[in-house]
């Protein structure tokens, strides 16, 4: 009797330390929006930095509420049809509107799973910055919170046809980041480049972003932030084992910080080595920028690989940024702004992908390499083909009515002034001036 | 007697599990304070911006010290005294200054209940922001934190009367904010405009503030900082009953952190909603303040609200912050520089007074809706009038001796020259320029 | 048997929760290069920013890889050899590259000690800002990470002679502030100061910082890390006694939050006071880093002082630091840009030293005053000889070979265009006019 009264006991526990810890790291993922608003509002032009800094706040406002009114309830239907059961519909938005009473953690696992869905949403606005009209982009964003994202994490951490078949993303460097990239690219395509970003024949123009300061202010505040993302993912610190209290997901908690670490520091080393290469200089947001590409190609894989693979895939995920970019800007003539498919797509990708080189399971010896590689290529195929189809016809969409794009006149103005009647520094030289020096 | 022994061994595990969290939350609360100070820099001239950042660090320093010294222990009295016991002054003195031994937590306890202290007492500043001077300020702090604001804890919290008649506050969206609104309110209508800020026939001008990067990036540190006060605020995860462990007042943070997270988002979606019906814009800072209007109005009842009402009050609180703010300049002519009437005043008392028509208790028909009102209505009432009483007599004692504003040579330099010395950006235009052409 | 598969439970319960707290405090920690970054970019000129932000971002991602592959395992040698006994080379860094399975724990406290490591190393920056080449400086940082720091760590933490003799460092003021601020201002020295800096008669000029808004929200970041670097260090919050779960270092942890806080404070109001008496005016800057040598006072003592004593350090601290800026500034001609060294140097120093005179130990009349004293001299005296030999050495070879410090031309033009190729402002006046301008 005194051990059924102790199990009990120590159930309560465990729920209430593991959901502190969910808690503190759902509050640090949070936290990541001031990390993109920061880093998208350094990399615009002046006269767009109110647009992009509204943009945030509403991905967040609007997103959230979609995501606990539609999305999360449509992650476990889809995880239920398509992980060879079925789902009862009612069932899915009650468990979300109504938990019940006893359920005390249900509303902050939805908290949780919301943070990693808004992350993935405000991605795709540093790559449409300066041209996409507000109304467009958060009509998308109501899509992706709704359907576009819930879609893919009920094929994979929802218990649907990925999860089956072993597609490993930990902390989603496929699922948030590698989706929110291809999502950006592909809106980027369709809406077009900002004026003047491309001459007449091909070449294209640099438009610098109006702050360094503030872009890398967003990246420092989205490592922060990370930790709580890759880290946190060991969500259920301890676990019950009978009625004997074990570690539960921080048995391999350790694993996860360090891999982070690293794998964040050789993106900044590899982003900055092949800057060097090229120019002899050390790109200030080459190296930013990189430092994020080695925390997106170290999220899929955080909880399972040796730490050398981290140093090796973060300097890959690093040095594949510039090369992306470029090829992005000249090959594809697309206007990523703020570079969000190089540091979130194919960083995101180039991590699941090497995940076989990496494993612990595999240089121990308990997984055979192409057993790795087959679900991560399907993983990877199908997040990437269905992102960008939903993403390609809603824009589509919306240009086929003429609601993607401001006006050249606006576009030229600045969105702060046409979309929201405001002047971000009306004391620092007004859009007019700085648009006849830089964009004119 | 393994019973006794596991009983003793759970205690000091229950209080150093809530003691992380307890500390945790604190630290987040704290960092609202660079919330504050950059949602107020940005909102104000760039010629006063350091004046602004000046102020946010003596509130806190000056503040935290008065509030340790006598603030927390005349809460403690004025508990007692108006609870219906007394209270022993020294006890009450003895108890913070010179904690028992085994009393590990009684300092953690009061830097939990300072860092609340000191987020009521900034609000002040953005009101008086540009005309104040800094010895005023100081002053007025000094008397918050040692009487004003721990009169009202001691009224509520504290076990006062206010306590005894059921007034609801869950996490300070009056005993705070509220608070903190009023108070400004009235300083700023004591203290009167700024030059120019009003015409002779009456009209207002806008002087718009000097980088809306700046106030959003501080809206979304406060909205970091602000899932520590609420959800921070279910401050006790376990307890003990009996021998046994259980939830404590983690029994209901998922509540507390949905409510808290559709407020929030809905009040973002408020004060997008009348912007754009007034002007057809969307104004990024009335977004932002939105958001933060919408996070006061839960603040109060974010334990006990059924969730469709967090999204009804968040949308009320968010879209009454244009309504009030135009009342507040074109009627009252106060010039309430930073909105905080509207954002943490009028929000504040909106979310105390809608308690009855959302609180779980009515829906599910355990209290009536008067018996929930009747104390929501006086709390409000009693904390309101001796706010603006105890703020008026200060302000006004201060402007009967001269002290209260700088001299109009110094406003137009700015405050950032006369009160400090100092030009905050030396190498973007001076202060004389940007007054020249702003304000002239 | 049931008595002994409790004690197993507990053991993991225990483990767990401190591993909660250890990487909520480290990624708070981790946040401080936040702090830094906005601090150092903030105090510095805008042709210099993006340099200062790169160092900022390589510190990190150069000194974390370089921590781990080596300085973790010298800090353990170098403890083993001097405290007593000696440390058996590969098992020190198989400890770090394979822990063994079951220590889950043993990454998460490397990564813990990183951050310290990390925090001595990104201080120096801030002194040789506007002239250092980059790859000077990420050379000292790899040596900084890989043998100078650890070296310290392994006299002290590390259970080193310093640690045998007494020497008092609770988080780091010493062994993390004072080593950062005596290796700056050794290097700021060796260095020379930046062009114009000096006037040939002997009298400084003063270069004032392109941003005080960014160099207070560098302030507030790095006070609220400071939180998890003070607070954090009671870094085990529970610990088994038999089988009785007891406070571990949370004991005193409530002493340890509350003297930070004060300590904080009051070094605000210290160097606030001396502004005031000195210029009648209250400078901002030296506020805000008053603050934080009210902190770096405070940290080496956290633990075991008396709270008027926190008061008093941190006073001290912030007096001094406008005295000691001056002494550095108008008697040693040292070009120390960021004030690093009154800051995290002598306000380090100062904390240490003070020690007996406000231990809890001394008052309550448990160890004598000159008992504490002598391991604070020695201490203090051996880790600034070491600090200063191996950064005078370091800069002293890269001087000698000509790599210490970019060209004249380069400074002119600032660091950002010469070592990085960006401008951080480009909408904001270019350098050179504003190089004009202040410099000229």
């Amino acid at each position: 009797m005194l051990n059924t009264a102790l199990q009990s006991d120590l159930s309560a526990l465990v729920q209430g330390v593991n959901m502190i810890w969910v808690l503190t790291v759902t509050f640090l993922i949070f936290f990541m929006h001031a990390g993109f608003a920061m880093l998208e509002a350094g990399q615009v032009r002046s006269k767009n930095v109110a647009n992009q800094l509204t943009k945030n706040l509403l991905t967040w406002s609007v997103g959230v509420v979609i995501y606990f009114l539609v999305g999360a309830a449509i992650s476990t239907i889809t995880g239920g049809l398509t992980g060879g059961g079925s789902y009862a519909v009612v069932d899915a938005f009650a468990a979300i509107y109504m938990p019940e009473a006893g359920a005390a953690a249900a509303w902050v696992n939805w908290l949780f799973g919301a943070v990693f869905a808004m992350t993935a949403a405000t991605i795709v606005s540093g790559a449409v910055a300066g041209r996409a009209k507000l109304r467009a982009y958060v009509s998308y964003t109501i899509l992706l919170a709704a359907v576009i994202y819930p879609v893919i994490v009920g094929f994979t951490w929802g218990g649907g046809f990925l999860s089956s078949l072993g597609f490993k993303d930990f902390a989603g460097g496929v699922i948030v980041h590698a989706m929110g990239g291809i999502a950006g690219l592909t809106a980027a395509w369709i809406i077009g480049p900002r004026m003047n970003r491309f001459n007449d024949d091909g070449t294209a123009n640099v438009i610098p972003g109006h702050s360094l300061t503030f872009a890398v202010l967003g990246t420092l505040i989205l490592a922060f932030g990370w930790y709580g993302f890759n880290v946190g993912t060991s969500a259920s610190p301890l676990a019950l084992d009978g009625s004997a209290v074990v570690l539960g997901s921080f048995a391999t908690v350790g694993r996860v910080a360090l891999v982070t670490t690293l794998g964040m520091a050789a993106g900044a080393i590899g982003a900055a080595g092949v800057a060097i290469y090229k120019t002899g200089k050390v790109d200030t947001l080459y190296v930013a920028n990189g430092l994020l590409a080695g925390l997106v190609g170290i999220t899929s894989i955080a909880d399972a690989i040796v730490w050398p693979g981290a140093i090796a895939v973060g300097i890959l995920a690093g040095a594949q940024l510039p090369v992306v970019f470029e090829f992005v800007e000249k090959r594809l003539h697309i206007d990523d702004v703020c570079a969000v498919f190089p540091v979130h797509g194919s960083a995101g990708i180039l991590g699941a992908l090497a995940y076989p080189f990496v494993a612990t399971s595999f240089w121990s010896g308990s997984a055979s390499f192409v057993g790795l590689l087959v679900p991560q290529v399907v993983g990877v195929a199908v997040i990437a083909v269905w992102t960008f189809a939903a993403t390609a016809l809603v824009f589509g969409a919306l240009r086929a009515i003429g609601q993607a794009r401001v006006s050249r006149q606006h576009e030229v103005e600045g969105l702060d002034t046409s979309e929201h009647g405001v002047d971000t520094y009306p004391e620092f030289g007004g859009p007019d001036e700085s648009s006849a020096r830089v964009d004119g």
